[in-house]
């Protein structure tokens, strides 16, 4: 039975790209076959729950503007809870998404205790379970929530208090349990509170062995219990800390080394946390790949001229085709997928806004994916960095990099030769045209 | 024989903190004992070549302001490059400064080959091992100088043209023998060229292949001629490059571990790349410290609402009293110093500007030297910071760290004790006080 | 009878530069002369009521951390709003601050209609009115909170539906009536959602006209009324729209000349909306004096690597400095003064903390003040200045400015004399060295 | 006769949208009529000379990169800049572009005096004049470059030293002699080093009086001799100053009326300037259009995350969508246009590089205003606007905006009516994806 939230909205159909109804599919067709493989394969789409179902269009100057009928003040918690996964569930089925994501307390309340707040969580799987099992839906990755509760004010894992960090390592279990349970894809951390408001209160190398440690738990867990889904760090470098740990993909791979986990935990890439670091979605994305930690993506888009996470719908078609194109590169998804962690701007404030903005995002990396196949396919840009690079395949030169040589044998062969490189030129700007050829 | 450059400019004396003369050190007094160790053997000042010597005053819009009698069009090249010494050790001599440091190309002509500019840098390095020995100054670090010239546009170590890789390899060979000749406490690498202006012509994996191997033969090279000091790399996000791979301590430790150098190579951290990169000073020197990889400093001050590297003198103190608080946490310099490397601005074009902005940035920097002295010295810092941590010296919680726990026996005990942790003020509002107290 | 919330704190007493107990004014004498004025009568420190009172340690990650007792759910919202003023005035009295601020919607809850919402405020007025009386507390300036309701999330004056312009209006006289009464010194209006989100679904043109408007309203009604305080606007770039109209100090003078207002309403300058904007607080003081608009400050900091409104307190002595330089060369606050819109980190959730925090910064501040009134004394940097102009003072040039001249005559001017004008230095750093003989 | 730079280039054809081939016009058809005008006419592009002839690919740590044969050292300049003009003109012809653009000094080598600095500029304007017969290429603009000569180091018309005022307008009396000799269409007038370093040495008010005479002189002087192509001011918040006085257009349009000159000067609106201010550029031609001063655009694209002035080739279509959507709403160009202010990256070595960096550019620009044509058209957008305002269609309530109301009567019908109004959906992600219809 509808809960009645979406009115009388039918699932949002495919209907081509002359379609000019924003609540069809003009690009996202889900069996299209693309590189050998069904769309919605390549793109493994997973709605959230958090800025869908849970924030309520607060700002740091604003109160609530959406006023969700799931939210009404002194309603019950758990009705309230089992009302949101009805609203949930009948969203995703509206769009026809396979994938969803969410934290531990997005989906059901806070206890007065430990126990009560993981009984509440599992008692929301259980109607998770049943409804996933009706629909096809499947859970891209679940999370813990270790940055809202004052508990976490200081730090989860990098708390100076002991006792949060067991706290939070009591919670993980149950999020990673329940997400192992529900057969979810991957389980991700995201470091919110790890990191520092001030070096003046802070031990800085004391945190990071806390944080090594508490990985180290949660990747010794995944084994025991079986768990076969791909661990996932979420980098970003700060909001709401002054600083985060996990600053950014390079950050986060020079910690895996120093604790020995870079072959059991990858990355979960957010446009918006990469832009707010200071690089490129396609930097981080192409980064990862080469330090061969890549494993997700959050998308979205972040107002480059906004110093915070605005967490916009991505809908800039040559941002998602250079992403995309990485992602190919790399050989595409294995456990992850492409989790929307965007919101509505807090004015949109009806429930078609929700469909909506999702259908025209879904659109806009449809798109973008398109854009990348043909890009790959027609070959010239790869072709062009092959045959920019082509000097290194001489025996002499492959033998540069497997060690064979020295400065002193380099420095003769310049002297010997008289060596003078001739520079060549980049074509930085007839490349950018090459995209435009396909976006 | 003087050049006359300076006029007749005496060597600047310590009067004092009354004083109000420009040209003479109100703080930085030499001799004065801090923390059992003169200053002048804490601070390890170092003057740079580049800024005050070699750049001419020009900026992206603008021609040459400065117009140094070495620098006149049509001169001839060496019997300049013998003048600017001149007047260079001139000035060293009237700060009084005991380091120095130089790029290749800052002290000799590039040549027709690289043999002519080899012969060009080693004969100015004779004039400096004679000068050196005439007033005892010492040389901080050498460099080369990879970014300058057209050949290295597109990268010397991550060029795409191995011939550019073999060249580059000859000149730092070069110059590191220079530095070894002239007992040079360091030799740093900054890679203003090893990133990408694009992704769509770069190989990443592989460009940071050739600099994890470029940078293996300068360790295996310092080795064998037993150079003992210290390898330095110096972190820079951007700027001339869109990307620098180089980005900033944590990228330059994760590449470090990745090629097996951490144990060899150590940072030179700069402020004003630090702030570039999104994070205070501190922040870098602590990280590195917690990493095991600090080593120098570059001082100076950027500006933090101009997004390209201002290279402007240190002038204040609050800062500084920072950053040397961490620099003593972590137990000063070893082969490290503090490198000037600052320039004029461009309107300052007058011989006693150069000198007056050393001598004022030496005395807020010798004022940060001092609070962060006396902030360890008070101890209240320390004692809150050990105090916040106090909870993990149980047996039972330091135990978590060394690996002796898991998340079921972390949430057994959450369970079993009703664990509810309670947060505790982080009081930042009163320890930046307390800073304050010293500043 | 006292409310308990501060316990045994007693008021806090001057105790000189010597003392090193956090809980007394070590700098902030508030009888000491300066300049010939008592160093309160200069400051005019205000304390806000937003910060202290009513934020609850909220972020956009995190729920509240300093659960204050006149906070708790289920409470009589008026009663709370009593306790709150209760303890208000103890904090203002422990300080021993002169002046304090509010919005409307601070000291009181919002009914049912405006008219129960104004008879809230009205109510608390009337609390206000008595211990003004008793304590002899001023009231710096009032506002009205236009922002966090639901109503205004698509703007104010500057909504496309007329009915929340109307409803703004009538919101804004109450506030203005309650200031008025309250013998408010200044009245100010921060146009928090006065921007938009989108230009896709704005008017910019229309919207500028309807903000115009409504400040004229303001200022008709501030006359008729008898209301002698200054009308100001607060400048801030963006956060939480997308733009925000009142960008900085130069877009609202420009707005002012536009609707013929620039000698009615003046500019209350924050520090942290200044960087935001991407300029210095020192720039905006200056800007403002010389566009004949200087009004107010709020005093805080923004951390320069944070894109969003920090509001920390300010502790930077050398910051304070440059900025009380630019104020004392203003001439000093005349109906304005120095509002603390800063607020704790939201770690620090002791009571004293809220102490601690203003004292400090009241030091800091106080020290910034002192510096400045020192190099205005020492007169170094302003006859330096003087100088670097004085050419302008001979008739011939000064005859230029005044409108006497034409690109002819002075084309003549540099033929006939072959004028080649020589650079001077412009001395930056020697400067800043004259400026940190003072801080 | 071809200086045989270019090779055996042919001038560039339009070949439609699936012409692969990067040396033909895929989307820009000149004689293509859009909305009742010519392409050509809509867009009405012009060729810089700066980036494309006088810079050599410097940047603040790399020499030059492209050496062009009229670069060599110590050739003739007179015999250098007119090889340059005719390679310039065979690169206008070839593009098939309208218009071209410069600065006094691009164009002709600076003399010993100014008299033979203009006899130089004269000279070359004179070939000019017979290229422009002989091709019917037009003049947008020219300018005086008064930042890059060592005598505007502190400034131009903002110089502390009056003869540098002077100078400053006796070059300006002849680029604009040369600018109405040639026909322009437009003057204009950047700033670059009207702004300051450091608040410290510098009189804001004095400086900005300056400015706004010198502009006045400007004026007069264009009115006297009867040029009536529009003066234009270039805004840019900073770089290569700290800060420029004419930041953004806000700051601009508030300083014509300080002086007077609202009616007399435009903007010439560069993106890249926008967004270093930190706007969008379809804010600042929006914001431009409602303030009545919008006249012509630089285009380009600044990569959001370097902090300087990148001027790459405009190559992303959404953006172009959204500018143009702006500039047709403001009725499109009358004297103004399209000028490409954009550089080659300094690896972009071959001549090649030139020709097709402005093609692919011209493509995207052609590209964005065909979209923004269809957003027109299509009209879903504008009606969207419409209605969201329709409120205010009403007697009573646009009689608010003619200045027939009060904060008391607007009060009166809050209260009389229990006026509670409701928000309505701003629909962002809707307009977005309406927009994505159309690029």
């Amino acid at each position: 039975m509808s809960t009645g939230f979406f009115g009388d909205l039918a699932p949002i159909p495919y209907a081509g790209p002359d379609s000019t109804d924003p609540l069809t599919y003009r690009h996202y067709d889900k069996d299209e076959m693309v590189l050998g493989k069904r769309m919605e394969d390549h793109l493994r789409f997973a709605v959230c729950y958090w800025h869908n179902f849970c924030w309520p269009g607060t700002d740091p100057f604003g109160g609530d503007t959406f006023q969700r009928i799931w939210m009404a003040a002194g309603g019950d918690p758990m009705a309230q809870a089992r009302l949101k996964a009805d609203v949930a569930f009948e969203m995703f089925t509206l769009l026809g998404m396979p994938f969803f994501t969410f934290h531990d307390r997005d989906i059901a309340p806070e206890g007065a205790t430990l126990a009560e707040s993981n009984a509440n969580v599992n008692a929301i799987a259980d109607v998770f379970e049943r409804k996933m099992d009706e629909t096809g839906l499947r859970l891209l990755w679940g999370t813990a929530n270790l940055f809202s509760n004052r508990r976490y004010m200081a730090g989860a894992a990098t708390n100076p208090d002991p006792d949060v960090f067991v706290y939070a390592a009591a919670q993980v279990k149950n999020a990673i349990d329940v997400t192992h349970r529900l057969n979810g894809a991957n389980y991700v951390l995201w470091g919110g509170r790890e990191g520092y408001e001030t070096l003046l209160n802070t031990d800085l190398s004391r945190e990071l062995d806390q944080l090594g440690r508490f990985l180290s738990m949660v990747v010794e867990y995944k084994h025991k219990i079986g768990f076969d889904g791909t661990i996932l760090i979420e980098p970003k470098p700060q909001e709401p800390t002054k600083h985060q740990y996990d600053y950014d993909v390079a950050t986060v791979y020079g910690f895996l080394r120093r604790y020995g986990l870079e072959d059991q935990v990858k990355v979960n890439i957010e446009q918006g946390h990469a832009v707010l670091a200071g690089h490129s979605f396609e930097h981080e994305l192409g980064l990862a790949a080469a330090l061969g930690i890549f494993g997700s993506i959050d998308i979205n888009r972040n107002d480059y001229q906004s110093g915070w996470d605005t967490d916009q719908f991505a809908m800039n078609v040559p941002e998602m085709a250079l992403a995309f194109y990485e992602i190919l590169k790399a050989g595409g998804f294995t456990t992850g997928g492409t989790n929307y962690d965007a919101k509505l701007r807090r004015q949109s404030i009806d429930p078609v806004d929700l469909i909506q903005a999702h259908v025209g995002s879904a659109d806009a990396i449809a798109r973008g994916l398109k854009a990348a196949v043909a890009m790959l396919e027609n070959g010239r840009l790869k072709a062009f960095v092959d045959d920019r690079y082509a000097g290194w395949n001489t025996p002499e030169n492959a033998a540069i990099l497997t060690g064979d040589s020295t400065l002193e044998a380099l420095s003769e062969r310049v002297h010997g030769r008289n060596l003078e490189p001739q520079p060549k030129s980049g074509r930085q700007e007839y490349l950018e045209s090459l995209v435009n050829l396909h976006v």
